[in-house]
């Protein structure tokens, strides 16, 4: 038997698990998923663990080989909720069960598996699986994922910036609009509460016969012509603008991602908030000159940014693409800004 | 003639320019200053580089040793507007009188005076000078600027953050409330039109006979039971809560030092915004989680932040004080948060 060259990577949702085997050996270091696989995710400590453990299992039997810890060197997960990545732990995740008490699933699943695994945050693990299929190397982005919630996961100089607190990129939970409705976290107008996939579903209802999720019924509909849909698209896409410029303002980011469920709207969504950020600068010179609609770009639909980037945690450092020569051209980035 | 070993560093004002000898080879590790000196600043760039050489000279002359580069190893200048630091240029300060066309500041004042020099945006100086002074070593720390305008400086892992586009820190700029006041940079409701020591001059009129500034008559005036001072101090403070909540959700920091010409109110101040933050916090068990209010403090009025980080900036790495020990305490700075 050779040595284990693959590297598994978990996207846990409250739903289904994403599993795909990564390579990270090809010349141009750009991983590529060799095998994936779906599964519907158990809930519960023990069922999450389970759900692990049976998605490396499928993926070992789609590669037709033993066992993982004969075909993989690491598996690396990334999951929703509080995550202590230094511990492998789950500290809290709602959607999957898991509560106050936390779970230790490195361990566990280390243990079972006989393998290393590292768990972290699944929006740091898109950040990192963004940013290594741009082949960005040691550039400053920002992943800004838009789903069920909203945060950013942050990528300075090619590392992930958790922060002491694990609050870095937060900022779902940053009030934008003192008169906005209360967010879940129990503050008024939070970036969540205005502009998350849960948020548009609150305010559009999918027309008759849609079965769009209401994020991307809401842009087909305004792309159609209907004046209310035009009307929120446009509101939202202002907000999306506002999170842009405040990752700019704090963190300061040559990219800024747009991923997560709301983005699979895809080019649409990109260019709406691209518009706004236009709009805000037409009185600004200060914001004309941070040229913020450029830096705008979105994960393309068929990338699993999280899955492939939980993978490349499993190495340390991270096994991240680097941009010796020109990076990537994603679906919409404007690749000119980028540096050399 | 001995090496040198002390370092000088400049921070230069629109109106004058604060000059300070500072010895780093204090076994604690803490900068102390042994020489200071105070003079007017010459507007234009012949102005500035003649008071930043003249400054030398007085320093020079008040240690009673024979020329800057016999006593000085290094020269740096923490100087508002925009800085190209890696370049060591002044590329746009308006209260300055230092146009589009820049000023080579560390290149003409180094030849002038044979030594090195490296020039630093005066905030990102105050912010290494603060975590300096606290023996923070290797924090994640932020010093919040309140002055005519409004940024922070952020020090991540020990290290300056500047960003790519040296607007890492720059939230003045960042808009908090939609129906706020036009600000300079033409959007509407920034931090900076809203909590900044002009915004509030704007506001507040000293009373008759009172040599204070604004910002400090402000905070005297409540503590008298003014009632109309004491709901605009609360409106401030709750700005300042803002930006403190902010930092700490995007770049998360351990600490949020006040500083600035508005922080001269001192620890009333620090005691405003932190009752905004546990205000904020009343009804949001995120927030309380984040426990903001305990992560601030004031910087003390008889240090010279951005003289003494300028300073520190002349060694490469900058020579901060690291934090073998129990960091010092500051004005209400609640150290037993600190990591040890």
């Amino acid at each position: 038997m050779s040595e284990p060259t693959l590297l598994a990577g978990l996207d846990i949702g409250g739903s289904k698990v994403l599993a795909v085997a990564v390579d990270v050996s090809a010349p141009d270091g750009r991983p590529r998923v060799v095998e994936s696989t779906r599964l519907a995710t158990g809930l519960g400590p023990e069922g999450v663990v389970d759900t692990a453990a049976r998605a490396l299992g499928a993926l070992t039997a789609g590669l037709s080989a033993g066992a993982p810890h004969e075909v993989f060197s690491g598996v690396g997960i990334g999951i929703p909720g509080l995550v202590d990545a230094r511990r492998g732990k789950i500290t809290h995740a709602v959607n999957l069960g898991v509560g106050p008490g936390g779970l230790a699933l490195a361990d566990r699943l280390g243990r079972r598996l006989d393998l290393p695994v590292v768990v972290e945050n699944d929006v740091n693990a898109a950040a990192l699986g963004a940013a290594s299929h741009l082949r960005l190397g040691r550039i400053d982005m920002a992943y800004l994922s838009i789903g069920t919630g909203i945060a950013a996961g942050i990528v300075l100089d090619g590392r992930l910036r958790r922060g002491p607190h694990g609050a870095a990129g937060e900022i779902g939970h940053i009030p934008i609009d003192p008169s906005g409705p209360v967010c879940g976290c129990g503050q008024h107008g939070c970036l969540e509460a205005l502009a998350s996939g849960s948020a548009i579903a609150a305010r559009w209802t999918p027309r008759p016969g849609s079965e769009l999720p209401a994020g991307q019924d809401l842009f087909a509909a305004a792309a159609h012509g209907d004046a209310a849909a035009k009307e929120l698209r446009d509101e939202v896409a202002g907000y999306l603008a506002d999170a842009t410029r405040m990752l700019a303002l704090t963190v300061d980011v040559d990219l800024i991602v747009l991923g997560g469920g709301v983005a699979e709207i895809g080019e649409p969504l990109r260019h709406a908030v691209a518009k706004a950020l236009d709009r805000q600068a037409g009185s600004s010179p200060f914001l004309r000159g941070l040229d913020l609609s450029a830096r705008l770009s979105v994960v393309p639909r068929d990338q699993p940014v999280a899955a492939i980037g939980a993978a490349l945690l499993a190495t340390e450092p991270p096994a991240l693409a680097t941009s010796d020569d020109t990076p990537a051209t994603l679906d919409g980035a404007l690749t000119e800004d980028l540096p050399a």
